[in-house]
């Protein structure tokens, strides 16, 4: 493996998710593998999760970690091409990525979209051109449009917690006072099509109208603007907001009838309630379902080590 | 030991003070015992010496250390309960803590007060919650109203440099121009009680008018608005600003004959002169003491080592 | 070793490149020399190449590293002796430096010129401090005036790409937008003249007229405001801009005619191109040079790792 940045760049979703649990209970087991190699962490954006999660995964692998505030310790970087560089940006990406590759053997990338340009932020063009130059292997630590690491441990979360062979997975949208990348709501819906397609759920996307995911993540997908019939029955309930596909970056709507509580989950087959976090309380998700029996959010949280490592194992044993 | 965020959580100062000295002068001893642990420390506010420190301390029982500035890589975290979470704030305590404690086996937190509001700055609700939620061993980096790992490094100190069984020790105000936290005084007031009452020392607060620190820590000490008649006999003279705690967050005096220099020096027992550092040259100790043979701020900052080092052992061990 | 801030500091510039050429045929060959020592990284300004490389390199040494950003995670530090501090500096480098010292057992500054007043820059007060008061090894990151590890890197760089003994260099001044510190320039300068008085390169500097480095760091070198002239036969073109010196920190022209690109390098002797990055490209150097055969600029970067690596091993060694 060179690249982790999709499902596609997966080969058995099955497979990887047994992997990662195996790691999970036997964490260091594989100490020698990382040693003397180096992983960086390139963040253009803030983190929580992935910085701690990706930084615990490799030191379980016994490798070293350097983590780069880009934004904050570096400088602007350009990433167009055949522009003066005369402006705010100090480096070009090309010579950025090429850099930190001669002192890694493994990089990670954090870039977040700019929701201003629809075109510009689906052609990925900054993460594409720090694979493109890094010249080692690069794993998404979430790029403008996708957020694997927090899909495969959505996937990993739905194995530990699954009741039936095949449950039924609902994504639904939910309100929020900030437009949001759509990046972990795609990635979700493109990890579980992948799932779907090899009988291990049943997924259906709710949204309000308007807030239609790309197609290039949601094509084989069941969407439907009811959440009440999505709902029934459903195994997995995966609550997050994403600004408008459409009406690029925009928020449609404050519908506060979206967020899920204790009332809607009547509606559920007693479903566990998954984020990927961070979460606002009471806009998002309501506390009573935050701090009930349902939510396995922190338990999702502490399975990211788990799929960054499994991943990191498989870019070390390539 | 799952918690270290006072005087209290320790059994025995005595105690504790001989096993710092004991890793002082062996610290690499213990390398085994933090192997594949991991110690994420905190910070919602800036830091020197206990960034430093404390990373030191972990990396010589063999730890991993994983940094996280919440503040500057993260986003402002929500503490009350029961809001709806539509303002600025972007997670929850409640999930932030949790979420850190699946990834770090110890977990370290600054969060110093904002001396707007003394009751809320005195009910430690942030770090309350931290510890409540993160379900992790938890030690303090300072909180809004103590900062024990500076108090057990500042009675290591004492220990070192005293000459006397129970020497004198005097905590005396010193101005400012900015503002600050009562936590460093507060803290070794709590400890010095605890010191006195365990006859190691005779301690003395002095201070101007105005300035009381909160009974809860000072309840059994002597305190005079009289600072030469305090610094009579002192051995040890501890020189630290803190904004008055009655009038909350106020400055009240910059009377200038409060800071300590050579003159005042001469009546104590040719004091040793303690600082926990920062420390304003010439504003609230005199360069002439700093640089002088009395002044111990260094090895007393280099004692924080030992302190973290000492501490994290314990709760290793538990 | 007990100080590297200048090429003075080494003995043998050609042991040196020659130790740092062995380490990066065999990087972690000395990991029980850096066991249970510990790094300290210190930065005023911002860094990609200078912080990642070090890491690296210390790493590879077996080290632990730990890297303060004062600027961002700390405060502002006070450098003049003598004032009373109640401005904004919340702390004395003569303190911060000794604290540093305690727990680091070797550490590494950087910090910029202001580029206001040249006697204040070139006196290098703030660099010289820490070293007087930490109290243990230290490394330039890149001070007021000069960047030696990018120097020793450089020749490193030459020493690996020459085709004949005794190479023609040429440093050409190149246009920027913004006023840079002249520190690259005057530490290559630096080195450059030490290298052509042991016969290992033919070295030249030109750059437009107003921009003339410290005598102290050119005396013996060429200088010529033809650039034509000077590309002549060139086997390396080190491209950088730099204020002015003499007009302290001043830009005098933007004159594009500076600007190195594939018509000037036909001037030269299929000249390899060097830049220490990060580069405007199409402002500083034309895309096509950086995208060709002819540059090693990541080539160059990557053996920043060597460069820190021959340094910290003679530190750790003596």
């Amino acid at each position: 493996m060179k690249l982790f940045s999709s499902v596609k760049d997966v080969n058995d979703i099955k497979a990887i998710v047994q992997k990662a649990l195996i790691l999970k209970s036997n964490p260091f087991a594989y100490q020698e593998l990382g040693k003397n190699k180096t992983l960086g962490l390139v963040f253009l954006n803030p983190s929580l999760r992935t910085r701690l999660s990706t930084q615990k995964a490799a030191l379980n692998l016994g490798m070293n970690v350097i983590v780069m505030n880009m934004d904050k310790e570096g400088w602007a970087l350009e990433t167009q091409d055949g522009v003066v560089m005369n402006g705010s940006s100090a480096e070009h990406i090309r010579e950025a990525a090429a850099v930190m590759g001669q002192y890694c053997d493994i990089l990670g990338l954090r870039c977040f979209p700019k929701l201003q340009n629809q075109e510009e932020d689906y052609s990925e063009e900054l993460f594409n051109k720090f694979v493109a130059f890094s010249n080692v292997p690069v794993i998404s630590l979430e790029s403008a449009t996708l957020h694997p690491l927090q899909s495969l441990a959505d996937l990993i979360t739905i194995e530990e917690y699954r009741k039936v062979a095949k449950p039924k997975v609902v994504l639904t949208w939910a309100p929020h006072v900030k437009p949001l990348p759509q990046a972990v709501a795609n990635s979700f819906a493109e990890w579980m099509s992948k799932a779907q397609q090899e009988n291990l759920v049943d997924f259906v996307i709710t949204h309000p109208e308007g807030y239609e995911l790309a197609e290039r993540f949601t094509s084989r997908t069941r969407v439907t603007h009811n959440q009440n019939e999505a709902l029934q029955n459903a195994d997995f309930v995966y609550v997050k907001n994403w600004s408008s596909y459409t009406h690029y970056g925009k928020i449609l709507t404050d519908d506060k009838g979206w967020m899920l509580n204790n009332k809607k989950l009547e509606i559920t087959n007693q479903a566990k309630v998954m984020h990927c976090l961070p979460v606002r309380r009471d806009l998002e998700l309501a506390s009573e379902l935050l701090d009930g029996p349902n939510s396995v959010v922190i338990q999702q949280a502490g399975n990211r080590v788990w799929a960054a490592q499994a991943i990191l194992k498989q870019i070390l044993e390539s």
